[in-house]
């Protein structure tokens, strides 16, 4: 059986889904992200749905909130 | 004496900082990591002076084409 082509990553998805960890495991709401880092609850939902190409300045808003360093953001979500 | 206020740290500016070590660790020129990442060499040159708040897709387009993971972007020069 043909191995499945290997599927291209999309950096929006994995940054929203190592948002969500990195959030989940403050056991914090998207309120409360919102409300930390000064961002826009709707934003931070379009963020995790890989709908935002977020960038730099904004990315340091939300490791300053959760207390990560910006690096941290952008490694694989494990 | 006092201790000078602490600089607030730049996020564009520790960027471009970081992106030109890593593109001189590569012994390349700004053309050649523009050719390399397919972004216009005057948005590179933006980038390094740090006068660009760069987006996560082409923070990701220079990691591929430095071949570094895209959060080695966002490390402290070092």
């Amino acid at each position: 059986m043909p191995r499945p082509a290997k599927k291209s990553v999309d950096p929006l998805e994995l940054f929203g889904q190592r948002l969500i960890q990195l959030r989940k495991a403050k056991a914090w709401s998207q309120e409360r992200l919102a409300l930390e880092s000064g961002l826009a609850r709707s934003y931070v939902g379009g963020i995790e749905r890989g709908q935002r190409n977020i960038a730099l300045l904004n990315i340091y808003r939300l490791a300053e909130a959760l207390r990560v360093p910006p690096s941290a953001l952008l490694e694989a979500p494990h």
